[in-house]
């Protein structure tokens, strides 16, 4: 039987979502926790291939149980076996059997949190980007706009990403401050590698006032180097998926 | 010169915020940091001697500072000298030679979080109290007005409690949903030793049906055993202080 697998972790101890030889993925913990009840190890497919330290609040997979147990009990079981990580099951059903939480999944969410005040974070240590002084909300909400719609996001990506297609089709990107947070919220078909990262960490230049509001020129470049600094994994969240 | 200072800190790996022959309480981590730039080594003295696990967005303190700096200066010193520890100075002032952050507290904040769904917490691990199954919102609600008031809080209290008199008043008590959190959130100007705890414990007792909805009874009873059990330390979070 095919599950569909909500997940939730905190991705700070992991080296991301892929399985490793260190055995430090999140896949790895997941696998190890199904192969605790089921007699083969299955193969997980996630949603996202979320990097080191990044979070998930949403991350969907799949996987084919043997053994028949409801939604709950599959979840029970998992969250049993991986009661020493933060990693847990939020929830599950049953889907068919040509399901695939990567290929077809139609929107995937991302909330990037940045904490700007002077201190840095004491309970959210590891859980946002620490970006003391003024930062500017409006002129980063009006930088959003430009990078929303259908981009060659070549500028954006990391250098060692392999997606053969640069276009992706941001369908919004909103910058909302909570407090003394601000969020970026934003979602798409799919993402290119570090691209939510390469936004946010230019949108904040911007923000900062360290460079122009300059999104068209940064896209015309087609390059790696006209976009600003890449955003710490820490404060990136995989918060859900459409299908 | 005398300054107020307001801390924030994850209470997970510390026991409480008093001084410890461990030098595991807060008080040591901050009292360290604050020795680290001046000569001799201050004493603090804090608005809410939080219990092991308990944790702080606004836990207030004063100390005695020789070194002349400004309020900005002493949180950066502070927060160099305690960057290995999740506990940070969200900001100070100074205030007048006589100020006590203890006993000139007029409000004092707590807030408790209980994650109420079948799943345990991930990235809310050690921030919450994970509760599943089905709780009544509205009968918590109910009950909780009964606590609301200048009330014999004895059965509310800790067995080692050392406070002469067992009289408080409740300002208030509201609990409110917030996605799958429940919120509850208090003030009054001094509390007894666990009343928070023991508060939220009886109430989830309440909400589940396990109890009926007695806190007139249990307030009668002037008993520890009347009233529910004590909710861990790890869902309370002590908000901030009025003076």
């Amino acid at each position: 039987m095919r599950y569909k697998i909500t997940l939730e972790y905190n991705g700070t101890p992991y080296e991301g979502w892929q399985t490793q030889p260190s055995g430090k993925g999140v896949q790895d913990i997941v696998e190890n926790a199904i192969a605790g009840f089921e007699s083969a190890r299955p193969t997980t497919v996630a949603a996202g291939r979320t990097d080191t330290g990044v979070h998930a609040m949403g991350q969907v997979i799949h996987a084919d149980i043997q053994r028949e147990m409801t939604a709950n009990k599959l979840c029970d079981a998992m969250n049993a076996h991986m009661r020493d990580h933060p990693v847990v099951a939020v929830k599950a059903e049953i889907v068919a059997d040509d399901f695939s939480a990567r290929f077809d999944a139609k929107k995937r969410y991302y909330r990037y949190v940045v904490l700007n005040r002077r201190a840095p974070a004491a309970l959210l240590h590891n859980r946002v980007w620490h970006v003391p002084g003024r930062i500017n909300i409006p002129l980063m909400q009006e930088a959003a706009t430009h990078l929303v719609g259908p981009h060659d996001f070549t500028s954006f990506r990391s250098s060692v990403c392999q997606a053969k297609n640069p276009v992706r089709t941001l369908f919004d990107l909103t910058v909302t401050p909570h407090e003394d947070q601000i969020w970026f919220e934003c979602s798409a078909r799919a993402f290119l590698h570090h691209q939510v990262r390469n936004m946010v960490g230019t949108l904040i230049d911007i923000g900062r006032g360290k460079r122009p509001n300059d999104i068209p020129d940064i896209f015309a470049a087609r390059s790696r180097d006209a976009a600003g600094q890449t955003a710490p994994a820490c404060g990136l969240y995989f918060m859900k998926v459409d299908y």
